[in-house]
């Protein structure tokens, strides 16, 4: 999926949610416990639910490898019912990968290959040729982290670098603009850090942001809103745990339903604010 | 496996030798093809090969990924496999995982629960959160990245402070020694980088240090244990390609037990200058 089709669905849907997949068989209804896949069956619930109000699903590989492989059939069936069923959301695999050169080609060829996934999330702390063989593959995408929600953010991503006084997340910003173009890159910049977004979209005013942290983590989705829409919107926003965990008893895919519903509404609010709609 | 247990088998074998196992599949002898997991048989035959030489092997977890779930069956009767017949064989999940703290955990509980690695490699972009749920397991430990053997190391690894001067992988080894210790955590150290062995010395002097890149990417094992070896060794040198790939014949097995005993023969050596045998 390119940039423009991206906005186009941002525009047809009136929302900018991503909806993360973050499937916890610890947290999963009890009544799904009995089919052969209880977590392919919630996501397929959940889908069936929330894909009216989402522009992209985004499953955390962790949840899936916690289980082994078999975690892993069940994150490929996901993706394959969201490919057939619902070919126009944008599908990203929350994995955080990257390492030397060829060996960041071959987790390229597992989620643009293997998996047909449109995007993956990638560490920048290994440099360009960690980061450049995912951005070989045709409309095919790297969300690399720049500013990430979590306390530890404040460890290392914000070293001010000697020469250029730069914070190391803005040098990320700056120096990966080598190596990609908004049409193949995005960044991560959490929620909690939504201040932060008017000086980050000075660095990138055209590339998409993927923030996570809106709800269970405490952003807040008018700041963001305010301080990161670009004139194609330029932001998808997660939530999870706020939807996918709305209700834990078998009314849970109504109830994620309403929850992005919800989150979808204020989002329509925000797209007109912004001259979008 | 304690500190104390490692050093006690790197005494015992007289090698300080880690076997990287990236089996990538375009790799694999054309016999292999026609069993019904080629990916599993060369592994078994390359650790029956290789384990007298061998104190630890490090599957990268990118090559099992890039074949989906039936890649991460292969690699689960892999690690079953070294766990049953080689016990005392310390196994590294090269992962170069992180995320936010609750997501961590669940990697966390992939490698050391679900499977049974003893160690696994994290990136330390994501900060104190990120690394912490790795070293709530007993006798497991955290690889954290410190200074990598790629030429992308150079993006920010080298960035310096601007208030202590220090370079960022200085600052990850300093930080860092915060939220662990010389019994749960180890780093990554490229051996294309040997010279800054010795700095790197000062600020971890007891740290085991996972050392990639002798061989095929140009490191030297001379250097490396001349500037990296202290009392307990404390280094683990890996090697993949020269040892996995030797041959691509039917004599692979047979010269990837020859190409690892001659890196152990010349670890002994090293071993002996350095008072440790």
């Amino acid at each position: 999926m390119n940039q423009q089709e991206l906005f186009g669905q941002i525009q047809k849907k009136r929302s900018f949610l991503c909806v993360g997949l973050d499937t916890d068989i610890q947290k999963i209804p009890q009544h799904l416990m009995d089919t052969s896949d209880p977590v392919f069956s919630f996501n397929k619930e959940i889908i069936d639910a929330t894909a009216e109000f989402t522009v992209a699903y985004k499953p955390n590989l962790a949840f899936y490898e916690s289980l082994g492989s078999r975690g892993i059939i069940s994150l490929e069936k996901t993706v394959s019912y969201l490919k057939s069923k619902y070919p126009n959301i944008f599908l990203i695999a929350d994995a955080k990968r990257g390492d030397i050169g060829n060996t960041s080609s071959l987790y390229a060829r597992a989620f643009f290959d293997k998996q047909d996934f449109d995007a993956v999330t990638v560490a920048p702390y290994m440099g360009e040729d960690s980061v450049k063989p995912f951005m070989t593959y045709l409309d095919k995408w790297v969300i690399l982290l720049a500013l990430t929600s979590n306390k530890g953010a404040y460890d290392f991503q914000f070293i001010e670098d000697k020469e250029s006084g730069e914070k190391l997340f803005e040098t990320v910003l700056k120096k990966s603009q080598e190596w990609g173009t908004d049409e193949n890159m995005m960044y991560v910049v959490g929620a909690t850090k939504a201040e932060k977004l008017k000086e980050i979209r000075e660095i990138v005013p055209n590339h998409f942001l993927l923030v996570p942290g809106v709800g269970a983590q405490g952003g807040s989705l008018q700041e963001v809103a305010k301080n990161g829409m670009n004139a194609k919107c330029g932001l998808l926003v997660n939530s999870s745990r706020g939807i996918i965990y709305a209700s834990n008893d078998v009314d849970y895919a109504e109830k994620a339903r309403a929850a992005a519903k919800e989150i979808q509404q204020e989002m329509e609010v925000l797209l007109k604010e912004g001259g979008l709609l």
